[in-house]
């Protein structure tokens, strides 16, 4: 039984505990800190965890706690990821690793240097949908990819308060859309984005953007496109589709149930889609962390790391920059 | 934290023991017995459970025990509802509850007078589709029942041995449309059966068909059909249809991914449908046993009882009728 | 160009006149004959078809026309295909041939004496949809066929003084599923039929039925059911699955259009399914009579002749006395 | 009956003629001219034309042609539309009216200056679906539009022959895309382009690209992007998205049949979707030449005039010119 500390007792923090602690067999958090203590003990207290604490060190410094899960707001990773690889734990890390480069590379070094594991927490890797559309490129089944698309696009936007912390768009919510795009097609050279706050004038008030489309190029020659908005009415909206030479995957969304009702008004869904991330990616909540409970119990690399952590993060900022150029930009641009 | 006592270890049991242990939170099995000693330890051991006996009336007197399952072969629920009872537990008992009617009725008035919790496992009242087409009746959206169909096939028959002590397909299969009947449409009124042996000449020879249409009657007036089949290649196939005078509610199959793959062969699903009760019903298993834990924790009373345990039993039994005489036969016929 | 006379201006008359002078381009009517003059002379100038009358007997004796069309009221199809065939006319008729056996005996005799062509109007034979049904059994897609079900749903009642001279909901509407149910499995040998009085109190009065689930045995082994309603609110239902060892082979009803609107109230349609037989079947009308007139132009035998004619009559009566004698009924009862 | 003399009996000369001969009710062609005298007398023998001519001036100066159908080479339209304008005949002309400003500027003037009909033929705006698409943006189910994609991809890429002379990717095959996205949401003003040569490269060798995505920005604020690909190997692959602050709009691609097929390897549809324009769009190209026909008849505006053939190719020459200079150009730079 793996013994987890869990750093950040806020909204995902939430989420991994209860995933940790109701779905995964093999580990148990067994201390949660947060800078405000009162999170930390009330969600200690929910899941008859026994140790809360303010202070992220009480868990660095706890000698029973095999690895950790930092939650925290995204300013604190590169430090506490830094801290946790010099205490020899290994490391569950929410996205983005940081919004700086440089921070990001100190924590890929001092990882590296400790000699610890490092899992970035891109869930959707691990969902079933997306595993079947990766093995499908994988396998063959749409031959070489030439263009690809994602869709995503969240039920409503978070309040001003997180938007006006959250680094952006392009950092709080695409950088899931570019990691997919990474995860499926590989590299990505060039980008051009263009944006628009057409769902809530607070946001754009607030220095951030709601909608855009994002072009892409990548190293095998292929092209895709993200759309984002942060608000579909119908609920949660992520769909991908890859098309190449021999065919093409896509996939549909997700819904509470597989009902039709036919009547004299139309015919409908008995249900809209899953709202949102908890219900969608319920179990790819689980499925990655049994795999980086896997990956340390049994010595095996992570398939997550510290790259992959590091590698949206530049593109994300390549987006800004096109943003403010007008212009497409190259990733080698950014340094 | 309920603690239940299960009785019967076997392929049904393991599936409540596992439900229980990692997916149930207010409650878990403190003791586990089944005839065959060595089924019951080694279900007890990979869920670090306690206790493990051939006798089940460890169980029944273990004054820890608050509430048993009873998942043994259907000839011994009778005789442990009754014992369970009478010992003051209540009781969660696998479908069906006897080949017997008179057995029934016994089992059904130990339970009353005890005065304990009864509940008959009809997981599929508590999938969340089977739900939302209940609720598309009860709120009106297809107006008054007139036609139901309900399509029910295994994706490959059980072996012989189970099928020789199975009491045959309507009492092992076709229970669970039977109930489905009820819970949708309430009383049935008339059967008429027609049966045959397509799938495997050994099931014949094992004196039971493997594919069967049912016609039903209903008490309001409604009728409908129930196809059966011990063999769907393609996966489990579990549908229904409800049509009424202001429309109609139908459900899907229910797959591991929504991914569609467009080549020039063909356009098909990333997968087939989910092959069988295990993984279709796995959130099913659960609901059940939290709506069980939760009636005997808070009191209150159970939605599936001893009626509706008995009711698909009188169905089975003038659907074996109307075989035999090859004509529709009235449930008031069977006594 | 082959010239046709079309005997019968009501509303598949029309249907059949529209379809051979604005689609069949092989073929035209030269005449039309109805026993109220003036629908067939409004027919014929809506059309520019030169020549009209109030008896049949003007097309018969015109050496100009090729063949008939007869879609006249059901009683006079015997005696019509009976002049016709004296007159050497190949036939197309409507159906039912007629209700009475030994009157259809009379005219299939007829056409064989004269050794004209006669073509009865299935037209969900030549159905898209339904030949790739047939054609996934023909090729094996579904192996040897287990279980049959149609689906087959009016959207409304036709009017009660309709109702009154169609025969009954067997004759009128059923037929074209029983020759579905020969058409894709063969021939029936045994039906248990159940109806209700459920859509409108008024059929009921007019001695009908208006909802009906018919079971068949096949003389392959199998197994099927029929399921009727005149009322379903969301439009015109047609619908068949076969299940057999090797799969199953279902079909969608057909939609104006592919859109789906996603709202914050549903996942719905952009339009309802097509209405009614006019808009699902308007390419099926037009290739079953551009298969007869390729029959008479090339003289190939017809796909759907006499015998097929006669059979699902013979279907219908013995749904009838299954009705009347709550039992199922050989057809071999039927003489 | 209106009389129409067809300039251009090539591939989609001759889809007009089959259309106008075998479909259009209140229309005829009364000659045909093509370039290739042989092309037109074989194209008038098939459909009984009695007139064929290689002089497009032997239509325009038969007074017994009311208009004109223009589907020669794109190098010739802007010439016979200010002919047959100035021949005071009605016209309509296949897309792109010309690959030059000025040209199309001229053309246009002696349209007006003649006072004739001009409609241009891009006949996805009557495909029903996206009809429905359409309505669904006017009716304000979808609210304000926000989004926009169009994914338009070929089975199979033309001749190499004619990829020489079709005026380029964008020219010949995204004009569609073009004037669905004007038809849809109204103006664009500023365009990204990205192509690449994956398909062929004998296409490539040819000087045209095959596969591309494009990003379009309207005046009303909305953004938008075009995906084409020359080949798409299960079939012509033509949809759109439509998404804004009250929902999306989506369509399907059409298929022959409705048919699923479930058998032990695959979940599939019976067939791959309608593979090209001329089955895709059968009923299209009737409802606009129909829509022609009674805009000239009862002196009705045409719905699709010379500003909306002029828009789409402003937009052709602004992707080009973003191909060369990578990087977003407004429509205003083009002149």
């Amino acid at each position: 039984m793996l013994k987890l500390g869990l750093i950040g007792a806020g909204r995902i923090g939430k989420v991994h505990c209860d995933t940790v602690m109701t779905r995964v067999q093999d580990a148990t958090i067994v201390s949660v800190a947060d800078y405000y203590e009162e999170s930390a003990k009330s969600l200690a207290a929910q899941y008859g965890i026994s140790h809360a604490t303010s202070n992220h060190r009480d868990i660095l410094e706890n000698s029973d706690v095999d690895a950790v899960i930092i939650a925290s707001s995204t300013d604190t990773h590169s430090q506490f990821i830094i801290e946790s690889a010099q205490a020899g734990k290994d490391i569950f890390c929410e996205k983005p690793i940081d919004f700086n480069l440089a921070r990001i590379d100190e924590a890929i070094k001092a990882v590296a240097d400790a000699g610890v594991k490092f899992q970035v927490a891109f869930q959707r890797r691990f969902d079933a949908t997306f595993l079947r559309v990766k093995q499908a490129i994988d396998n063959g089944e749409v031959g070489t990819p030439h263009l690809l698309h994602i869709i995503s696009r969240d039920p409503a936007p978070p309040p001003i308060t997180y938007i006006k912390v959250s680094g952006g768009l392009f950092f709080d919510m695409t950088i899931h859309d570019f990691d997919m795009a990474r995860f499926l097609l590989g590299e990505v050279e060039e980008v051009y984005a263009m944006s628009a706050n057409l769902v809530d004038p607070a946001i754009g008030e607030a220095g951030d953007i709601d909608t855009a489309i994002i072009t892409l190029k990548f190293a095998n020659g292929a092209m895709g496109t993200i759309d984002n908005s942060r608000k579909a009415v119908y609920g949660y909206d992520q769909r991908v589709e890859v098309f190449g030479d021999k065919g093409s995957v896509t996939n549909a969304n997700q819904y509470p149930d597989t009902v039709t009702l036919n009547t004299g008004d139309s015919v409908r869904r008995g249900s809209l889609p899953l709202n949102f991330f908890l219900e969608r990616y319920a179990a790819a909540y689980q499925f990655e962390l049994e795999a980086f409970v896997d990956c340390v119990v049994n010595d095996k690399p992570v398939s997550v790391g510290g790259a992959d952590g590091r590698a949206p993060v530049v593109i994300a900022m390549a987006c800004y920059k096109s943003l403010k150029e007008k212009r497409p930009v190259k990733l080698s641009e950014i340094s």
